[in-house]
């Protein structure tokens, strides 16, 4: 049954699942903060929903860049070079955006009588993202079953796997990889440096799988 | 200590918890989804915390009118008249509003370093709103203590208190209650007739105390 709502980036994460519970997901949700790299990721949200015959919304979330401070809206200097799951990458942090994300998709997902919200959320965020841990996922869905008329829940499948293991299960089932995209800086190509890139080209090389990106720092 | 931060509409219950724990708060957002009635509480809001001089944010959330459905964004021909917890009154909800407005406080609290959240909800909200009910904001707070660095909370004093107690409180510590709006339908004057306007008269009627609102019926 098509009763799931999907909180789509755009990056390989939530693409894959996009592409392995397709026939779950009523529709996808794009959010929007107002970085050169989200703006990318969102190019490739819509084109894999558009492949997919998935209706897809997008949200502006105008508020994040003006009021939070978070280095990923600061532009490409301001991006920390280093591994993904470094300390340094914390100035990348968007306070509670995962939070923010599933309160909005709870509200519409209640407007189009959906049962589950699902989010691509993996163990190799669990260091720097508190809204990305098991303890913080299974809090949330708690709360939205009981802040809403249907207990909505959240489904987050991917929540004890690595990205090795989500780019072999797109491997699997022929993702696209060449339409997603990771790299923080916001560049037209990966920068190839960043944690979010460093990450990527990491999973693609664990799981054995030929990486489509072309870094600028190959 | 000043590290709370107050969802505040400018409806009565959250402009007696601004003057109540003034000394504690240090910032209240106010959110603005794009109603007639709205617009009316949120110049109630910005003149209440000018006048304890306390600093507010205000946070446009467009996709609100944009993309859910609820009777409170069409415009005043379309609220329902009734008593508050009426069943016709649920036409009125916002899906998981005051889920959506924890989650955006909850970032903005962790940007200022603030420790805690708090809102206005109150028993009489129960009946029609399950974002309102203890479960839900024992569940919120449980989430964005997970979901944060500095494990934010949410403080919802008013959640077992009636209109009638939260007007009785205000009247004790001098509240400009006249700087308030409740009407649903968004006029210049209160209605008098919608749920929210009969909540509103009858809390001051059953406190006793002096309901200073110009009603278009009295």
């Amino acid at each position: 049954m098509k009763d799931s709502l999907l909180v789509l980036s755009g990056g390989v994460d939530s693409t894959v699942m996009l592409y392995k519970y397709a026939s779950k997901i009523a529709m996808a949700v794009n959010f929007n903060y107002g970085s050169n790299h989200n703006k990318r990721e969102n190019d490739c949200a819509a084109l894999s929903c558009k492949r997919l015959g998935i209706p897809m919304i997008r949200i502006d979330l105008d508020f994040i860049a003006k009021y939070f401070d978070s280095s990923l809206l600061d532009g490409a200097d301001a991006i920390p070079e280093g591994e993904y799951d470094d300390e340094n990458m914390r100035s990348t942090v968007v306070p509670f955006r995962n939070g923010i994300m599933l309160a909005v998709a709870a509200g519409i997902a209640e407007t189009h009588k959906l049962k589950t919200l699902m989010l691509a959320n993996h163990s190799g965020d669990h260091a720097i993202y508190p809204d990305c841990r098991p303890g913080f996922i299974d809090a949330m869905s708690r709360a939205i079953a009981e802040g809403t008329y249907d207990g909505i829940t959240i489904d987050a499948p991917f929540t004890n796997l690595s990205k090795t293991d989500i780019v072999r299960i797109g491997a699997e089932i022929g993702v696209d990889f060449a339409n997603t995209y990771s790299c923080y800086r916001g560049g037209v190509r990966h920068c190839g440096r960043c944690g979010t890139c460093r990450e990527r080209r990491e999973a693609f090389r664990d799981a054995g799988v030929t990486d489509p990106t072309h870094y600028e720092n190959d």
